[in-house]
């Protein structure tokens, strides 16, 4: 009874940082003040998806390393394992998605990531190896229950953009499978966190992983605006890219 | 039909290997020998499953860290977790049957494995995270196929000791799983290996992680004969965890 | 003759990107407003020596990790593992530094890193273990070359805290270890740098540790701030930790 | 006092092991035993050089990783990263003795390390990555310390096979350079070693190790006598690489 209540309180503390830190991040975001206004264009979603796949592409990786730990349980290492497994290769829905919409590029030829999402990379790695091997989760927490605040806005650009269900496939499949692992994060964060200190290493990484998303966020915007400027130099390759 | 011929050869390679590795390992092994006229005792089999303890508490790790290698297809990756997620905490199956037999040690207090186990667990770790990524399913290959050759001792122990399969979980249980695994081994061979390097890195770690494993089990009966005589520095804690 | 010249070249991009981007970085950091005006006080230098204690104390590691690389040459292995060599410990100087000025703490005792020098520390290891192994040089060729920018600043932190060269050691033994350093680096980066893709990645780990530098700086000054109101959840421990 | 006493207790108690473990390597040897009595020629050096070649290319990176380590003292991580430095590239010069006698290949070309070699080689990153990490000091100080033991072999290799010291700079370099390390090795073993645990690790790895490196040799000949019979498919290659 007395863990059961402790669980829920820090189940609470979680969804009131992270309901107070989205409502900052899409409050500040010159990205979700573009898609709200309407002022997209095809390039904007491009980057955005480019960006995706990048750091989409080393979840798993970082996942299941947490499950190699040598100090991990076998209920935790088995979760990490396992979930890393249905993650595998899901960045590749990012690039068939802007297939769609005429992207031209290939794994090979596409521009590496920007500074902020190789930093958002660097840093999921550094906190799967390091510390407390239960802090990942707090990454999870907010990847996958993430839709709630994220629908309205891929709404506005598929409206904007005209795109169907079938080029939305990242969101689309992403959004029914992480309403699963959601449950299951929540089953894992009972049955593995004990003290507070594994709380309070879950909601930093939780804070920080967001937060570092944002600065990512910013980064695409940034980039879409000198592009759309000519100015981009990441990013001009995309009219080499992409059909007309 | 020219691809599938040469699966099917390089798998008759694999196989006609394996026999004449195993025969040799069979016939000059002085704990088979031992097991086959019956002159086995209880620290025997304790001995030998600690050692398979400590190896087996690896497995999942370096199976899964072969999957966080970022040359891998996510085809192969996707085994390798998934894999891996089925292999987690089958060494607590050692500790129980030993247990079973009046082996009163616990993690935190087992003696650390035997040189030669180290060393096996050196290699598989190396050849999980260097070289060919194909290369650990030669491991794999013999490791989950191996019944054949060694039920006929486990039987043999099973008898001498007296002991009943609820003693012999690790055995049992593994029986069954790798069967299901050996299958999907194949499977995966013949999606993944496309050149001739491939096969000869499969072989390779085939050929030399049963090598080592045949060491391990030379050691594990100079160790046990050592214990006999009381003079197995690594093992005389046995005397101390075992109920009369 | 065309070598040296493209050498000279690069050297004056990185020069030029370099003084733009510290230009830029000092003008909009509050923590230098505060410094320049004399708003500081011992706390804020504590803080400031905690952070950087947090972030020194990996530089030798993740610099040795690149002359481990098996990609490597002879000769950048041998600078990097020297090099490294002589960064080790580093960081106790800077422990000493705010224990001559009434810091009660040792390396058990002191706070973890803030969320930014995490992150720093993060991608720090992620150039050093992955990419181009040339590009940890864009770290040091700003780090062992920042005096110019942050001396004046060290002097008016020592103006208003009244402090000696003994309570400065870290940047004292750092600036005369650094200036011999940053010449082998210069030397180093002559003959190992060899495309315009080691030169690109040599800028980009240049400019992104920078920036990840500068927004360490903005959380010094955030923590210290809310410090001062009473509000740091992090360094309120301070109080306990340090003499009257 | 006391502690000086156990030191050199410690010591005494290595290198009566040592004395003991070589003796009966060397007098189990085939390849010994070949030397001995002028039964080599030159195919069998430049075998031995390759395999040699292959080990001590991961030197300086084990030897550097340990250094890495975040439970490392300044004073053993300096010691580490320090030794690995001079250690890098000294690979080289095996493959330049071999060269001297019309070796032709390069390091592209040569053959994979056969498999008692990958083994040492991957039990050198093991204990270097994990366990005790004083324990790789148990390397050191008998590879450190081996002329006594090769030296007549050596020379019994340059009577035999007519060569002068600019064909063997890799045994007289590294004589030259082991000795001040070895001098060092005892000191840093004095300085760090504690615990009788921290001795048990360094004599563990100090066996295995040269029991690995044992079995190398024994592979070593087994290679060469299959080459004189035209029947290493390992080394077939040296046909082709070798001048006549």
């Amino acid at each position: 009874m007395k863990i059961a209540d402790d669980f829920q309180k820090q189940i609470s503390r979680l969804d009131n940082c992270l309901a107070e830190q989205w409502q900052r991040l899409l409050d500040s975001s010159l990205l979700v003040k573009a898609i709200r206004e309407g002022n997209i264009s095809r390039p904007l979603y491009m980057i955005y998806m480019l960006e995706t796949y990048h750091y989409t592409s080393h979840n798993a990786r970082n996942q299941a390393l947490v499950g190699t730990r040598s100090s991990v349980s076998p209920v935790y290492s088995k979760f990490c394992l396992q979930h890393a497994s249905e993650e595998v290769g899901h960045e590749k829905m990012a690039l068939h998605d802007i297939a769609s919409m005429g992207f031209r590029g290939n794994e090979g030829s596409i521009p590496p990531p920007l500074p902020e999402t190789e930093t958002l990379i660097a840093y999921l790695y550094w906190i799967s190896l390091t510390g407390n091997p239960l802090q990942r989760m707090g990454y999870s927490y907010w990847a996958e229950n993430a839709y709630q605040y994220i629908n309205p806005l891929i709404l506005g650009v598929k409206n904007a953009l005209n795109l169907n269900d079938q080029q939305l496939t990242f969101f689309v499949a992403h959004g029914t499978i992480d309403t699963e692992h959601f449950a299951e994060i929540k089953t894992i964060l009972e049955r593995t966190c004990k003290t507070e200190e594994d709380w309070a290493s879950v909601r930093r990484v939780m804070q920080t992983s967001l937060s570092l998303t944002g600065k990512m966020l910013d980064a695409v915007y940034r980039e879409y605006r000198a592009f759309e400027d000519g100015l981009s130099e990441h990013y001009d390759v995309l009219n080499e890219l992409s059909a007309a």
